[in-house]
């Protein structure tokens, strides 16, 4: 039996398995789940059986053959008509496709990150995204937000007190639309503002941007990419939500170089990604599929969200707030008096239901009172049931703390 | 127009693109390419269309939504009885599914390199290990092979050398069946040696083995992991090259600490392996599909590996030598007075064909004799005529180099 922990790197020291995971381990079958970030799998199209099939038929010897590490040619040609009508425009080398948006993220931090950089994200912000970043040994500087997203006197503090520290500011990490995990989206203004720092300070600003085809209350907010007239934006998406997870296909758009350097690096990672999950992604696009599908997503989605805000209105006690997501998948809630983190295993345990504790969104793991809520995954009647479950998990422990 | 340079990691700096991929930018339609490693497409399952079909269908739910990091529990379950006509024992929990034996050879040197820790390797080695291993910042430390493969009193001197220079060894990493790029493979007392002196200094052995699969010649050798008794051997493989490339989709067996480690690691790299390429590769298991394929595309190689053999025994001049393998998908060939890296351009643009140089499968790139040529991509036509060609360049070259 070898000493394997003497083999380990220090980078390997630094690791901890995310905390949605060691969740995951509890929940059994009659456990209602908030927790997660899965999209309702009735939304995968249909009509992906006959792409899967047509495209290993018709483009076998491309389609289950390696491929150029930067992705195939004619998704991205594809990919530049999808964005340009959200004002994004792009060409080939300036795409990058990746193995989801995990990869993108993790590609982002190995060619930019050298230990005690900087990079600045909103608090709270996507756990898996700090869990990429942190591989890299960053110092990540939280900046606080409020309900139109992250407040830019902070912000512009933030960046000065880096620079005065000496610390070389590597990018700003934000997810405009619908955040995850509050659910909030940066206002217009703000976004412009954010355009004019990034300016001034001669930053990078690295947009995820994986929720916006779903917004449900008619509201639009242009992508930051769109608004880039100095190539300092690298822009993310991915086809999780609108074909599917399983088959692992993100992009990433930004500065040529910069995608010379990620592609590189990938090249070592995992040489391509799946050529024929690209070859599905191409033709469902070029198919139709996905703009007809976006609409159907939507309206399912904003049904939910409804249900979650409702139920929560409906069930929980004054103690507790919420946000209230224009799109997306998630919704935040928090109470004072609670450690979410701790009321884990007695809400999923006694009161069987299942939340991802607010903590690990945030870069210190300092607030404790949050979690996240998914609204896309379980049915209107599981969203019901799991709500008016977690408030009584959530009343339990707030009497408990009073006494 | 931002200094995207001044953003750039260290670790990006010792980074450089492949050999293999800047040469494929020189190849026209007109060039024969012996460079390369793929599969011939028409080996590719034609049962594959209907297998993706059905599983998005009646399984889609699962094989199109996240995964655990980890693999689909099903597949790993096939593998355990794949792998066990190998003489391969393996739990689930020894097992983690990975995007191609790319991202394999990726996760073991993240998880266990420090920059100054040495790695063993035979040398000429995979080219692409080392581009893994490297960003990783290792010393990497080649020991020269014979016909039988490594030689094993130089590896004991290279290990006694590192531990006496006080570098830690993280693992010896060896293709031992039908070596990339060189053809070779390690006779059975060589891998006997290679796992006592593994023991008498308590390291890891890293086996990548993609061509076991295709052995021509009735010979059969055994996987070094077979003959792990201490279960310090960490083996790697791939459906690269038995259903197809374009899925991405390899696998690790090892320890299950190790597995544990590589996994948490995963997690912040991709999250997990295309669900739906696992499923496919579950359902050409279970249907006997691979067991079936393997032994055509044995055979198809067979004939093509003879083709090369014949093809250089009827047109080098007597400069050149070459490897005779037993099976696998290269013959490495060499000549004395000749700079392969040098010659390539010449080859391309004059003669219309297409090698990988040697030199970028050495570790410290210092030999610059050889070139690997493939046979599994180009037809038998192409083999010889494409042979006949490179004779032609290396005929000039080295009157060239005599002048």
């Amino acid at each position: 039996m070898m000493d394997i922990k003497s083999l380990l790197s220090e980078r390997t020291q630094f690791m901890k398995a995310s905390d949605i995971r060691e969740l995951l381990k509890w929940v059994t079958e009659d456990v209602i789940s908030l927790g997660g970030g899965m999209p309702d799998p009735s939304t995968f199209p249909r009509e992906l059986a006959d792409i899967a099939r047509d495209v290993i038929i018709t483009k076998g010897s491309s389609a289950l053959q390696y491929g150029k590490t930067e992705g195939v040619d004619d998704l991205k040609d594809e990919l530049i008509r999808f964005m340009a009508k959200d004002g994004i425009k792009a060409s080939r080398e300036e795409i990058i496709i990746t193995t989801g948006s995990q990869e993108a993220l993790d590609l982002i931090g190995r060619i930019t990150i050298n230990a005690g950089d900087a990079v600045i994200t909103e608090r709270p912000t996507y756990l898996a995204a700090l869990q990429a970043f942190k591989a890299y040994r960053p110092r990540i500087i939280g900046v606080d937000m409020d309900s139109d997203g992250m407040i830019m006197t902070k912000l512009e503090d933030a960046i000065r007190k880096s620079i005065n520290d000496g610390n070389k500011i590597k990018f700003i990490y934000v997810i405009p639309t619908c955040q995850n995990p509050t659910g909030i989206s940066m206002s217009i203004d703000r976004r412009k503002h954010l355009m004019e720092l990034a300016s001034k300070y001669d930053l990078l600003i690295v947009e995820d941007n994986p929720y916006s085809y779903f917004l449900f209350d008619g509201i639009y907010v242009p992508p930051l990419k769109s608004m880039d007239t100095e190539n300092r934006v690298v822009y993310m998406s991915t086809f999780s939500k609108i074909i599917a997870p399983g088959i692992r296909v993100g992009w990433v758009v930004g500065d040529k170089d910069l995608i010379r350097w990620i592609a590189m690096a990938k090249q070592a990672v995992d040489l391509h990604t799946s050529t024929l999950s690209q070859y599905i992604a191409l033709e469902a696009l070029r198919r139709g599929i996905i703009e007809r599908n976006i609409p159907k997503i939507r309206e399912a989605y904003k049904v939910k969200r409804d249900a979650m805000l409702d139920a929560l209105a409906k069930y929980m006690p004054e103690q507790v707030t919420w946000t209230r997501p224009i799109g997306g998948m998630f919704v935040w809630a928090s109470a004072q008096g609670i450690r979410t983190e701790d009321m884990l295993p007695m809400a999923v345990s006694k009161y069987k239901v299942a939340y991802v504790p607010g903590k690990s969104f945030y870069p210190d793991e300092d607030v404790h009172t949050s979690m996240r809520l998914n609204f896309t995954y379980p049915s209107v009647d599981m969203i019901y049931e799991g709500i008016r479950r977690l408030s009584n998990a959530i009343k339990e422990e707030l009497s408990k703390n009073q006494h």
